[in-house]
């Protein structure tokens, strides 16, 4: 087993601790001196629980040393996005105004979950406010950075969770994605990421932002951790009405299968243009590693994106309103000024909107009578430099954060399972990813490619380590 | 039988023309007669289709003369509200905007599901503008009157449905019922009229109004003609996304079934004020028929009503965007006004509704493991004057055409199937209608306590016949 810490995946250590070769204790341990060490520079965590950790891990060691077997991920360290309910911490969701409210009484669904999986929560990590972003930038509590070059994005709104992983500070993070939260800092960071099928995975105890679009996941620097913590944390709770009670249906065991069966096809049209060349590149490697040439077309993406923009608008609005009207200066302002301008779009386009979304949801599930997995670009582009607020797409000048998410927001708009997978080219020193789209509940099918593409090597997370 | 056409009830048309006592060209001319002498008055009609009937008639007749048995509604003639698509005629859904489009080129598949049991389509009703309306009233048409008392309003949007029913010129019509314009000129015509479970009945060939609260029902007057309609109509197609694939569950065979076994209660709260004292003697009247003194409280119901109005503007605002951007002065202006009120509201509004609703829905069902049958006020007061803008309710003064239907908008809100049952008294000239509700899919026990109500007296719906 390696010395360093920050080179150990989830499952390594969970091997290590259920078979006594490492003490959850020293693992937790090593997880906060990364932390203590490489988050100054980062600005991930917006809290360390490290007298909880500790007691948690020794616990662990403890129930070990009296004979009980442990969990799936024995004494793996975790952080988790802001947004999750923690015991004890307040819940930031990257606000400032959230910071006035009392402290968390119970913890959020996964978080438990995780728990008693035997995991070791080690801190909460900072995101875009209200996870109303895609940069990973808050005026409130700092940028959190990009572990493979501190001066450019983590991505948003889950950039503390990116930054956490990537850089080795946990193996293993959680976030949330509305409109690509999770596959963008997956993307930018360079990690495995999941966000699964909508309502497969509880919200209970987490701070919302759109409810027909919010789905939480969690990021790695393998499939196989992926697989882990995503099996784990399924099954049923009452606390989210939109979580659908699913059976168990574990993906770990299939991870090996290969691609034998699997019809793949590339997203072309919306997704083949409006990137940059190296957005496509990172397909093209994908789609050769995969062996196939199949392309589909998803009608109407672009139309899709706007939609699922509209909705995001109002639906925010609406959640926010009353802090509009009394806490209107302590909103992040690049998040306040849409969110006023989501409080005053008119009512009948968010109705079009929604009637769009039926169809186009009819439409799309129809694409996977023919093909099992849809492969297109995660972000447009490597993540932009801190501060960077526009862009340059196919010649068109845009804002970053409002379109870094132009290729995840068409399908997490009709909830579809994604797995993340990062690409790498030698001329660049940032990474890209590359969304891996199955049919909804096909979350096993999406993690067995995305195993496959890290087994060949197109796909890979390695460990930064910026100096300090 | 009796010399009147206009007394006859259609079973009682069905089981003649069936056993060859009566011919159905007979019941046809009849029923055209009773047109061309009340409906110059009542302006219930847009098109009667007097050939096309009495060849259908004659078809009928040739059909049982060849030894060929006929369906449950042999002969029975029926009417359609004008938003029914009919093949030939344009479907005016009461605009005049509408009048410029070509005729439908195939039948709503209720209409063809009448003519599927021998039914006989004699004509198109009047409506309120695009259903947009509880009075009846229409600025193109002329407003359709009330046969009880020509001076006042015969209700809406399907008012035409309710004067050709009251009047005899028809036993049998079809209406639309998005937050009331089925129970609305049930209650001021004095009739029977169902508005079934939300998804129950194909609303294909028909123009929308609010795609999440429009249903389609029959107005009689007997209980019997209700369920014998209801139970033809039934049946999935392919031409309405919302419609359930429900088994065929017909009420005709529990309807002498009487009250044992049901828990039957009084609406309170929001459902016992702001009416006209009538109305809530009507309520009485029936409670005491029913031999009820339950009550309960449907939790919210102002919100919801509140909810349904602003939805349905958005929605309406939304369907009708594009005519309003280019035919502006084409609509009629009590509709206009509300439809471009509609097209400003903000989206967070709309967004707020549609969440309440959800809540508001899981609450109301609960309520159905206490009672089987909610009974309220159908409507406020009984039917204005024609023209008459304004009316006096608990001290307030407010707008008819927005607030007749105050007490059917929170029910329909979430679909649940109604019957609307007529109670007169002898010191009014107009009757007044009472709902009586039940969980979804449970139109045969609405069904059955109104026929109990029928047969005790407490409801009834006599012919009227105006002077010409």
């Amino acid at each position: 087993m390696s010395a360093d810490f920050r080179d150990l995946a989830a499952h390594e250590i969970a091997t290590a601790v259920a078979g006594g070769t490492r003490s959850a204790r020293s693992i937790v341990e090593a997880s906060l001196a990364v932390i203590e060490k490489q988050n100054p520079a980062l600005n991930a965590f917006t809290a360390v629980l490290a007298e909880r950790a500790v007691a948690r891990a020794d616990a662990i060691d403890s129930r070990r040393a009296s004979g009980a077997s442990l969990g799936t991920l024995a004494g793996v360290p975790f952080s988790v996005k802001n947004l999750y309910d923690v015991e004890g911490v307040t819940t930031l969701a990257g606000a400032r105004i959230n910071a006035d409210n009392a402290p968390a009484t119970a913890g959020s669904t996964l978080v438990k979950k995780l728990e008693a999986a035997d995991a070791v929560l080690v801190g909460c990590l900072n995101m875009g406010e209200y996870a109303y972003d895609f940069t990973g930038e808050n005026a409130h509590f700092g940028p959190s950075r990009n572990p493979h070059d501190p001066s450019h994005m983590a991505g948003g709104s889950s950039g503390g969770s990116g930054a956490a992983v990537a850089s080795g500070m946990t193996p293993l993070s959680l976030g949330s994605d509305t409109n690509g939260s999770i596959r963008v800092p997956s993307s930018f960071c360079g990690l495995f990421g999941l966000k699964p099928t909508y309502g497969r995975l509880s919200r209970a105890g987490t701070f919302p932002f759109v409810a027909a679009f919010d789905h939480l996941g969690p990021f790695a620097r393998s499939v196989k951790d992926l697989a882990l913590a995503y099996d784990a944390m399924q099954g049923h709770d009452d606390g989210d009405h939109a979580q659908q009670n699913r059976p168990l249906e574990t993906t770990l065991p299939s991870l090996d299968q290969g691609l034998s069966g699997l019809r793949i096809a590339r997203a072309t049209g919306y997704f083949a243009k409006g990137g940059e060349p190296v957005a496509f590149s990172a397909v093209d490697k994908v789609m050769q590693a995969l062996g196939s040439q199949q392309t589909i077309e998803i009608p109407e993406a672009g139309r899709a994106r706007a939609a699922g923009f509209l909705i995001t608008m109002a639906e925010g609005a609406s959640l926010h309103l009353e802090r509009l009207r009394t806490r209107l200066d302590d909103f992040d302002p690049d998040v306040r000024e849409r969110l006023i301008a989501g409080a005053i779009l008119p009512a009948s386009w968010i109705v079009q909107a929604q009637k769009f979304r039926h169809w186009y949801h009819t439409e799309v599930l129809k694409l996977f009578e023919h093909v099992d997995v849809i492969v297109a670009p995660a972000t447009p582009c490597t993540a932009p430099m801190i501060g960077q607020k526009t862009m340059v797409l196919d010649g068109v000048e845009m804002a970053v954060r409002a379109n870094v998410g132009l290729f995840t927001q068409p399908i997490s708009f009709i909830g579809l399972p994604v797995a993340a997978v990062p690409v790498w080219f030698e001329q660049n020193r940032l990474p890209i990813g590359v969304q891996i789209i199955a049919a909804p509940w096909r979350e096993d099918i999406a993690l067995r490619v995305a195993h496959a593409l890290e087994r060949s090597g197109a796909a890979r997370a390695p460990v930064a380590r910026p100096a300090v």
